[in-house]
Formats: structure tokens, C-alpha cells, sequence
């Protein structure tokens, strides 16, 4: 990327990346008012086909852009166009959750985490679009990089949209694999927290002892930095490594459902990074961790066939088939003795796996079995995400992979809990070795 | 009690509770609207001076019994009337939140909780008193043992109505004390369950690390049947226990600061029950469990000011005094670290009070320092409830004990993570002995 004399990269304003933003907007370099412009340009080009939006109105956009700019406000996302997943309140935008059932709801005030991007001084886009309640009956986004293909879900909209340069930075959610699994075919970087470090006040509940946030960006700075707004602590560097990492490549017990091809770009990956200076060693979780898929899913469909008592009860016909013959079915016919014997289990595992890692930085596995399919549906069929989102650790996928048909696939790196800027620092350092 | 040759009590249709209402309206001896219009009756009488109701609209009310008796529904709470803390969102009545800042708000769905006890047969009476954002700033509410008494906080009204025998039922939370504490102070049975087995969905988060619903009744029964009910599962009797159970005596580092006539009330209830035919022990916490005072107001605060990062951003002249100087100041100026240690150290504290258990059922301690203060708003100088709430352990409090003024004060009873139903057994055998 070519730079000006200023230092600021020479690209469309709706390319830049938040951390170029928020410093060319502080040097007086561009306005918000130019930023969402070209955001809102983007958009007006490509919208038709990506459909990553449920809710935007430029108009509003623009007049929230060009009080920002005359407000002189400072903040760690000062002037910062964001999105945010359709499951997120906004005291100023719809909320639908994906569902015909709540078209045009309305809330008085927003979630915490929006009140947090807008107190460090962002400025709300639009709602990008999710599947149905946050689970897998799709929206209408596509892929950007293949209209034929799904983006993934269920944080579809916030993945494309950032993929597509109409935004920097969007919020998704994650149950399952909602933000590494869109990330992963949209290309872009998708990041899940720690479980429990984020407020999910004003979020949708799917099953609350795994949901937690998603970060969808296209630098690793953007979500370190976009992390600590969120959490609503001053936003402090990525910490430099000072030694290259130790890596656990972790095959788990889904490799053999990962393609082929894949595969090999992961193992190739290892190869490469260890050539780079990192410890790569093989990195095998305890054989009955394969439990954890089991133990997922009756916590995830005990728990989201309860949250959703109300449209059940009084918009069974809205839901959809998908739903309704999968995590629904599971739960309402969930029994509580199995669904506390599976919460045990994941604490079972955590607290094992708190021991396994030794010296060990991050691990290293795929982020999706492969390319995007073909068809805006046909994602979740590989349960590759149930064990890391059940243990609750953070994992943030890089894209730094293409497939056969040069479709973005991601790798995935994850941390221990809590661990999360040690994440950020070995994402950085892979990425800048695999890219 | 006396009870008609039917079997059925005979008092005033407001003073049964929810088990005797459900088998008398499914027996034909009784109707919903009978006993919705006992409830109201009731209220009117009291109401002006009790003050435990945010929101009632008696025609509704009457409207929604005669539905039911119209429909011949049935359920595990069939026909009762129950009432919801005023953080808990309804598709049918404002959700205020204890606060002028959210007057009048309005939401276009049940919480999980709500539209679980509908689905159940509950027939929803009203919303009940909740102190501002179910912190310590008072609602209305009075002591309905004494009016120029506290209720306690922050589920002030679920207490006060249920123990007034205007509801039988009503659902509180707890973050810190909400529910164990009023439900001391005004002489119902109140119960905290284990952690993350309810949803959440619906209800105002505080301290999502800490809050979990609360249930206030005036029997272990009820108890046990609603918290079956607002777990979507079919209720299940108390289980029978082949032998008195175990129990543990636990003073606790709070103990000093618990009044001497409630510590007196505790240690001769432990007496009582072992003659009874209990094994009582003492039960030692190890002496840095008190750790988890600081670690409780740590997680709590930190998340406390993220969750309403909104209204601290829009309504801060409308927050009062006690929460922007007490909850709000510790979390607005928490910082990251020390938030991430206190969960570590509760996360701790859990795992090795796990192994701590032994042969112990249950451990019994003070539910309140002593009686409700004078005054409405001193209820939360004793630091008692931060160690076993932040220990995620299932609580219930059990109106056996009278103070020195003739007030009620709770005795505290504490299983382990997941032993609720265990909980009901032994408080069902406890307050048996102690009645």
C-alpha cells in the first residue's frame, strides 16, 4: 500500500481500516462526514447484491457524521463508522432479530455494547443483517466474493459488509461459531471473546451460557482496539511479543471432517510459521473432549428453547422449518438432568484444558471445513466450533487462506481464557507471516 | 389450619398459596377470577400504605382470570396470579426499571420468565416495586409487618406483596442480596437458585456475572413448583429424605457483624434441628473465602457501569446520588485487572468449596444481620450475601425466626451448585421443625 507524505495509505476513504480512520480524523486529514460518504457510497454500489443491511438510512447516517464532526468529540473510535448484527438494541433503529415475528420493533435505549462504541465515539452505520434469532435460517446476505456462495451465519451481514468495504467494523454475536465461521468465508478477521467479559445488555439472548459478542474487522489492531471499547477500558496497544510463539497445532477430534485441502493449508501454515521462528508443536486435546459437541448442543437447545418461550407460545407458524425441526426441536424435547450433566462437563473440560496448556501461546486449527458453499443456506453442516465456544476461550480467525476456487478460508487461533491480548499478539505476528 | 371436608384450607382465597390455588381451581372448587378478585380486594385495602406495586391495572387483571377460566387451560400454575419485579419486561405492561429514566417504557415481548409462568397457567396480576436499577436507591415500598420499616431491596415489592397475601407468588433477582434479603426482612420464603439454570432473557441485567432470578413465596412447595416452572421443565415433588439431613453450621467471616439475638436465633436453630434428629456440625469456610467481599463488589461494579453505559452516557442528572456515589463510582473508576482477578478468585472459591462438601446436605446461616431497620432506605450496611452469591450456590431463605421487636428474620439455607432440589428437601424438613 502506497502512502502519503502525511502517512496516510492511499485508498478509498470506506477501505481504510478504524485505527487509519480515527488517526487521519484526528489529524484533520479527512471528516466522518467524508468517511460514512464513502461508506454510503460503497454501499449504494454494492448493497443490491451483498444485501448485508436490514436497517440503513444514509440520510441519518450522514446527520449523525456531521454532528460528530461538529461536536469536536475525541475517544479511541472518534469518527468511526460501525455496524452492528440486527440482534443488537439501538435506541434510534429498528431491531429485528432476523424474524418477521418482531419486524419493526422498536427499544428506548441502546445496548451496552453500542452505547460503548458511541461513548468512545463512533458513529452507528446501519444494522447488518443476521439469520433467523441468530441461528441458521438464513438472511439474504451473500458472499461478496461470490454472490452464488453463502456468506455463513449468523453474524452474515456484519461479516459481509466488512468484507466488502462498506464498513470497518462490525459487532456479530456468537453461540456456535456465528462470527469465526462468517469470518472465515467472508475473509475478513472475526474474533470471540473470552466468554463473560463483554456486557450482553440489550443483545438478544440465544443461550447465555455461551453466547458472548463477535468483533468482524480487517486488521488485528481494529479488533484489539474495538475489544477494549467494548469492554469499556482505555484501548492500550497489542503487546509486542518478545520471542516468537509457541503454537499447538490442534487437529481435534473434527479434523477428518475438515476438507482435504484445508487441511493441508493449515499443517502447510504450521510449517511455514515454525520455519518463522515459531515453536510448532502438535497439540492434542484429551480424547473425551470429543464430548464437548454433545455437550453443546444440549446446552445450546435446552437453553434457546426457554429464551424463546414467547414466540413459541405465540408465533409458532412465523418460525422457521430450520428452526423448528433443529435447535428448537432439540430443546423443547431436552430433558434438564442432561442439560445440567452437559453444563458439567464443560466445566469439567475447562478446568482441564486450564492445565494442558504447558508453555503453549495459542493453538492453531482451521476455521471452516473449506471455502464457502454454494447456496446461501448450506453452512453449519461440520461442527467445528462446539468445542472451543463450549470451553469459552477466545478464538480469532485470520484470513489468510484461499481455496480451490480462491475463496477466503480462515485460520484459527486460540488462547486460553482470558488470555485475549496474548491472542491478539500471536494473530499479528501469524498473520504477518502467513499474508 | 383448618380445612373443609374437601380438604380445602379455609381462609381467604389471597392467602392460599400457589399449590392450594392450582388443585382448588383444577378440583372446580374455586375460579381464577375468585381468586384474582380475593387478590385485588386485598391490594385495595392495602396498597396506599404497603406500596408494593410499580404497575396494576385491576380491570385487566380480572380480564386476564376470566380468560382463563373462559379458555379451561391447564398447567402446573394453572389460575394463579403471580406478579413480576419491575426489571422483568411484559408484553402487556410498562417496564420501568425503578428508574424516571425509563417511565413508561414499553417492550413487545415476555421475558423468558414471564411468558414461561403464562405458558404454565399463571395469570400475570402486576409488576412489583424494584429499588432503582435493582440497586439500593428505595422504591415506595414499606415493611408490611411495619410500615415505618424497609422492606429490604431490591426486589422490595415481590417480598412485600407476597407477604402481604396480595400475590402468592412473584419473581424477584438477586445480584448481590435482592432476594434472600426482603424476603428476611419481610418473613417469606425467598430462594436464589444455583447460577445460569434460569433464563435470563427479558430481565434487566445487572452484573451479569452475578444476577439470577429470585422466587418469593409463602411455602417451600410453591417454591419448588415455580422454580420448575420457570425452568420449562414438569414440576416435580420435593424429593423424600430417607434420613435428617446434615447440616452444616456456617458463621462465616461476617458473623461479628450479624446482631448477637439473630446469631443466638441461628445457633439454637442448629441446636434444635440436631435434636430433631439432624447431624449438625460446624462447617469452616477457609478464612480467604472473605476474599470474595472484595471480589463480589469488583465483578459487580466493573460490569454494573458497562451494563448501563447507556443512561451514564444520556440520564446521568437522573441517576441518584446513592448508585452514582456507590455501585457506579466503584465501577466507572474499576479498572480491567482487578475485575479479571476477582472472577479468577471466585472461580476459585467455587471450584474448592466443591470439594469442601463432604457428606454435608445443607449449610445454615443468618438471612439478615437482625430485623428491618426503621427507615426505607438502610437495608444494606451488612456485607452477608456477597461471599454466597458470588459462590453461584443455590439459597433459600426460610421465615422461621421473630427479633426482639417481633419482626421477621430469616434463617439462610445453602446447598451445592445444582442441589436446589436437595435445597427444598431440607429446607421443607428445617422449617417443619422450626414452626
Amino acid at each position: 500500500m502506497r502512502h502519503t507524505s502525511e502517512g496516510r495509505p492511499i485508498k478509498p476513504l470506506n477501505e481504510w481500516t478504524a485505527t487509519e480512520t480515527v488517526a487521519a480524523i484526528a489529524a484533520g486529514g479527512t471528516s466522518c462526514e467524508a468517511v460514512v460518504r464513502a461508506c454510503l457510497d460503497r454501499i449504494a454500489a454494492r448493497e443490491a447484491e451483498v444485501g448485508a443491511w436490514a436497517y440503513l438510512d444514509p440520510e441519518a447516517a450522514l446527520a449523525s457524521a456531521r454532528a460528530f464532526d461538529a461536536s469536536g468529540k475525541r475517544g479511541p473510535l472518534a469518527g468511526v463508522p460501525f455496524g452492528v448484527k440486527d440482534i443488537i438494541d439501538t435506541f434510534d433503529m429498528p431491531t429485528e432479530w432476523g424474524t418477521p415475528i418482531h419486524k419493526g420493533r422498536r427499544t428506548d435505549r441502546d445496548a451496552a455494547c453500542v452505547a460503548l462504541s458511541r461513548k468512545a465515539g463512533g458513529v452507528l452505520l446501519g444494522k447488518t443483517v443476521t439469520t433467523e434469532f441468530a441461528n441458521l435460517h438464513p438472511g439474504k446476505t451473500r458472499n461478496p466474493h461470490d454472490l452464488t456462495r453463502t456468506p455463513a451465519g449468523s453474524s452474515s451481514g456484519s461479516a459481509a459488509a466488512v468484507a466488502d468495504f462498506m464498513v470497518p467494523i462490525a459487532i456479530g454475536t456468537q453461540t456456535t461459531g456465528s462470527t469465526i465461521r462468517p469470518a472465515s468465508f467472508c475473509g475478513v478477521f472475526g474474533y470471540r471473546p473470552t466468554y463473560g467479559e463483554h456486557r450482553m445488555h440489550g443483545v438478544m439472548e440465544a443461550s447465555g451460557s455461551l453466547d458472548t459478542l463477535g468483533i468482524l474487522a480487517r486488521s488485528v489492531e481494529d479488533v484489539a482496539l474495538y475489544r477494549d471499547v467494548l469492554l469499556g477500558i482505555p484501548p492500550e496497544p497489542i503487546p509486542t511479543l518478545n520471542r516468537a510463539p509457541r503454537i499447538g497445532l490442534c487437529r481435534s477430534h473434527v479434523w477428518d471432517q475438515i476438507e482435504p485441502a484445508t487441511r493441508k493449508l493449515v499443517e502447510d501454515a504450521a510449517q511455514h510459521l515454525a520455519r518463522a521462528g515459531a515453536t510448532v508443536t502438535d497439540f492434542e486435546l484429551p480424547a473425551d473432549f470429543a464430548r464437548l459437541n454433545d455437550a453443546h448442543r444440549w446446552i445450546s437447545s435446552f437453553e434457546f428453547a426457554r429464551t424463546f418461550t414467547w414466540e413459541i407460545e405465540n408465533h409458532w407458524d412465523e418460525i422457521s422449518d430450520t428452526l423448528r425441526g433443529g435447535r428448537l426441536n432439540d430443546g423443547i424435547n431436552g430433558n434438564f438432568e442432561r442439560y445440567i450433566a452437559a453444563k458439567e462437563t464443560a466445566a469439567e473440560c475447562r478446568a482441564r484444558l486450564d492445565s494442558l496448556w504447558g508453555d503453549t501461546d495459542v493453538l492453531l486449527t482451521a476455521a471452516a471445513f473449506g471455502e464457502a458453499p454454494v447456496g446461501l443456506a448450506a453452512f453449519a453442516g461440520v461442527p467445528l466450533f462446539q468445542l472451543w465456544t463450549a470451553l469459552h476461550v477466545p478464538q480469532i480467525s485470520l484470513p489468510v487462506f484461499k481455496g480451490p476456487n480462491n475463496m477466503p478460508i480462515g485460520a484459527m487461533l486460540i488462547a486460553k481464557r482470558h488470555d485475549d491480548r496474548k491472542l491478539f499478539a500471536c494473530a499479528q505476528w501469524a498473520t504477518s507471516k502467513l499474508t
